[in-house]
């Protein structure tokens, strides 16, 4: 294969984008990432989207959205794996121009929500789930989450306050993120009197969803000279699809399987990663990553936020600009938003968000509960 | 790339399958294919599929298909591309094991249509067309195509009793194949007296939808011995997704760009593929592929049917197995179903539909009407 170097990149505010179509929003991210590198055509579309089928009533989104830009003719394909159809997007126009295939790949992932009543959108995201033994018996995609992280906290003896650091760090990441959903600073405080949605799950344990798209443009590295970003580590697994039918729910076997298989691929280990990009849908998720994917022992996720590890130039950075929680989570969307914010630190134009360290990064894009986990490493040859 | 081998292929019937399950018909057609070939494992799922996400209420199809066949933890993902989702996910599978990145693909279309009304299928299938567009102006996806014969009918003189041919031919070649969905001889007369759906696209220009699955195994080349079938041509290419955009809608200008970009991989021209799966939908995307394709000039489409060079051992034997018209057509399934039988004649197993010369084969898979067209062509070393 070849080696393969992400040159452009673009997104969206995250929002309520009443005023714009799904096609307008994928537009803007993809324009920004052709501007930020300056290409004149791509040779294959790689989109990723959730949910427009219901929400938007479009399918054939590759078409849809190449044809919007105006790329004449191109070769055009949607990926869709719940909640990491982003990620499984990038994965595709990675091995599109690793193979030889294609060699200006566009990969954007877009989500446009807010055409569609809520109520909707809750059992959309729950196609993500078991049909047949999980929604069918009335679990939402929250439900299922707060089953989850009951049982954890029953196993580990962690309290509810523990998973607070989580969510504080997210929102103090995104008060500078231009692109954010929020620009609130979160408290402890605020935290344990937000309203409850799914007990143990409050409002600042889950991350809101939104309207948003970010693109990235891909080609062989060795077409780029001086500073190159090269994707070192690109990884997929699956668990089953209802929670229930995992001998040990509270440990994400698809983050572990995807994590060591793309550190495999790059030569290092969970130390070796200066910043992770992880899937904080909800604080539950943020824990069960960390020790999925080996930056400590299981069970001690909380303790790594209590104890600051995870902020900003600490140990092991998270959610940069923001995560799922802060900066928003349109699901087709968001695993692409992950990719590019790794790529923005680095370049080291995550502006007042910059880490000092920031060499090698990790992003992981959950789908389903923990059923289809994809997982980038990426590195700046600097 | 490495060369790539369809080793292992499995099929069920194509019917209203009420008694059994969207993954219970996938899991039909793979543990066929797993048979065909001996294989106990596979590295990567590919699932084809259009309509889950309404019709089926599930998404994440990559993951509720793997876990239900029991490929435990292995990556998996969904490709669509509206009604050429099939052959998107089969590229997609030889792309991986193209690139090095998978050993063993398994590619897998399937639909399951009936657990929906019939109103929700052709508001589900119109999402293949443009929402802006198309659909909101009240055209189902028939109409579609119909606007497409009458403008073509107008152009070239045929008239609608001239399009016969193709429907005959393929229910003719549809009888001796016990998965096609018609075994019901067709004649002129028939085919003249059928109900009209949209004028001219009468019951007998129109393809059955339907539930099933298809499934093919996919390895390196240099894997196989003996006989060996090789993915030689894997192209797409797209067209604006609204027909009225197209300077020349009775061109199918993204049929001609991925059949070209095929036979120049392959190292073919179109006098060299023995027989073609077409995506006869609609009789007139029959006339269309013939003429985009170069396998006869443009508006002679209906000729060479007329002139039975479409039939089986003539000139360019089609729907050699039944085609989209009779052997029917569960969208996202459907270009993996058309490979398939690419195969079975390559094999010389297609039984008594089996072709003399069946040396080197070629599937064309469209998305859209005509805006996501993808084409494979494979041959056999013997």
């Amino acid at each position: 294969m070849r080696a393969v170097a992400a040159i452009g990149i673009g997104q969206t505010k995250i929002e309520e984008q009443w005023d714009k179509s799904l096609k307008e929003i994928a537009g803007e991210a993809i324009f920004a990432a052709v501007q930020d590198c300056g290409i004149d055509h791509v040779d294959g579309v790689f989109v990723g989207n959730m949910m427009s089928a219901s929400a938007n009533k479009q399918q054939n989104l590759g078409t849809y959205i190449t044809d919007w830009i105006g790329a004449k003719h191109v070769s055009a394909v949607r990926l869709e794996s719940a909640c990491s159809s982003g990620s499984a997007a990038f994965r595709a126009g990675f091995l599109a121009v690793a193979s030889g295939e294609v060699e200006i790949a566009l990969v954007v992932g877009v989500e446009k929500m807010t055409d569609s009543p809520t109520a909707e959108i809750t059992s959309d995201l729950a196609t993500a789930a078991s049909a047949d033994w999980e929604v069918d018996q009335g679990l939402s995609f929250v439900a299922l989450n707060a089953l989850l992280m009951r049982r954890y906290m029953h196993e580990t003896g962690w309290q509810h306050k523990d998973f607070a650091p989580f969510s504080i760090n997210a929102h103090a990441n995104a008060m500078q993120n231009p692109f954010a959903r929020f620009h609130m600073e979160l408290t402890e405080q605020k935290y344990l009197e937000a309203g409850m949605i799914c007990d143990p799950i409050n409002l600042m344990d889950a991350s809101p969803i939104g309207d948003g798209a970010a693109a990235i443009i891909l080609v062989p590295a060795d077409k780029v000279s001086g500073r190159v970003i090269r994707v070192v580590g690109s990884a997929a697994a699956t668990d089953t699809i209802a929670a229930h039918d995992r001998k040990d729910p509270t440990w994400l076997s698809a983050a572990e399987r995807s994590s060591k298989k793309a550190y495999a691929q790059a030569g290092l280990s969970p130390q070796d990663i200066d910043f992770f990009e992880y899937h904080d849908a909800f604080t539950i998720m943020a824990a069960l990553s960390l020790e999925a994917c080996g930056f400590t022992e299981r069970g001690e996720g909380p303790r790594m936020a209590a104890e600051g590890e995870i902020r900003k130039n600490a140990r092991l950075p998270v959610a940069t600009m923001g995560g799922l929680k802060a900066r928003g989570h349109p699901v087709g969307a968001t695993g692409v938003y992950q990719i590019v914010e790794v790529i923005q630190q680095l370049r080291g134009t995550a502006g007042k968000n910059q880490l000092e360290k920031a060499r090698i990064g990790m992003a992981q894009n959950i789908g389903g509960s923990g059923s289809n986990i994809i997982t980038h490493i990426l590195r700046n040859n600097d």
